[in-house]
């Protein structure tokens, strides 16, 4: 759909009483279902119950809810290095705290996150929300190879290539984790730092 | 599409000459790029520049296709298990030939991999495939607790939350890793062991 479409709101922007969050949460199901490019307007209110205008009375675009939900869970993992960064003066300790902050995002945000991961780059809210992914993958290997110059952690494996592969582990939650089933979300951050960090081999 | 329409090939069944492999890495790669349910044999064939009656010279349907693709990275994947249990009577060594036979499959067969790892189960072909999946983890959930009990795998991570974990970490790859690109596919393989069983952390 075109953007000057959606973004022409009528003056009557009906419906209120209809919660913001709520349209967000709908729309970002049905994004992570069928594919946000594949996903019409008509997709959205018929899921919502709402007619196109209720739809604008709450965001301007289909682009505008992508980058609410990908800002979303862009803020809450750049939080996590910022907190890290903030408390923990080394790196080791500052890599423990990333990945136990990672995955707790990725839980509480499982829809926003699902859709960060699925973003290919394909409009610019989708290569600026990817920019943002790079960064803070730059800022998580650095972490890791001033942790391997402190020694505590292995330098015999290169930082970046460690980063994609912990991270790698860490989203991949997100094809499997069920909120409510039998996985404890809290042990989960405890056995990828138990897996990536501590190593599977008895010691 | 339907089976219907691509199952009935005209007696002029033409090209000869373009070979088998050849088609089924290009469909694959076209899968791969739209989506299989968004591929039409429209597709297929502009991609192929080829006609519709040349495809079914080939292939019987674009199922078949898909069905021949998934088998391929099944198989590779299958008989690393079946070549650790021929040669390793510890779990702990079946284990690691398995991460590491598991690495070289899927950057051998990157495009039939990646194909696999996005089946959601929406035909019988791919119902089967995600079945076989289930299979293999399953085999591999049984080596990784038959190497707790053996005292080589720490056992305060559940088997099969583990082996999730740790196939999560060797699929990750098909989202980044390039052929001829920077990083060594033999090295990967051992990097993943250094990450997952040794661990990260300095012994």
């Amino acid at each position: 759909m075109s953007q000057t479409e959606l973004g022409a709101p009528t003056p009557k922007r009906g419906r209120p009483g209809y919660d913001r969050e709520q349209v967000l949460a709908v729309a970002v199901k049905v994004f992570n279902e069928h594919g946000y490019d594949a996903t019409s307007v008509a997709d959205l209110t018929a899921a919502l119950g709402l007619t196109k205008s209720a739809l604008y009375h709450h965001f301007d675009s289909k682009s505008a809810i992508l980058e609410l939900a990908l800002n979303d869970a862009l803020d809450g993992l750049e939080q996590v290095v910022d907190d890290a960064e903030a408390r923990h003066p080394l790196a080791s300790d500052r890599l423990r705290a990333i990945v136990r902050g990672a995955v707790h995002v990725l839980i509480a945000k499982l829809p926003s996150v699902t859709l960060l991961l699925r973003v290919r780059g394909n409009s610019e809210v989708e290569t600026t929300a990817l920019r943002r992914r790079r960064d803070f993958d730059q800022r998580v290997t650095a972490i890791l190879a001033e942790a391997q110059s402190e020694g505590l952690i292995r330098d015999d494996v290169d930082a970046a290539v460690a980063t994609r592969l912990i991270f790698g582990m860490i989203n991949s939650v997100v094809e499997w984790y069920r909120p409510g089933g039998p996985v404890d979300p809290d042990e989960l951050g405890e056995d990828i730092l138990r897996v990536t960090l501590d190593g599977l081999q008895s010691r």
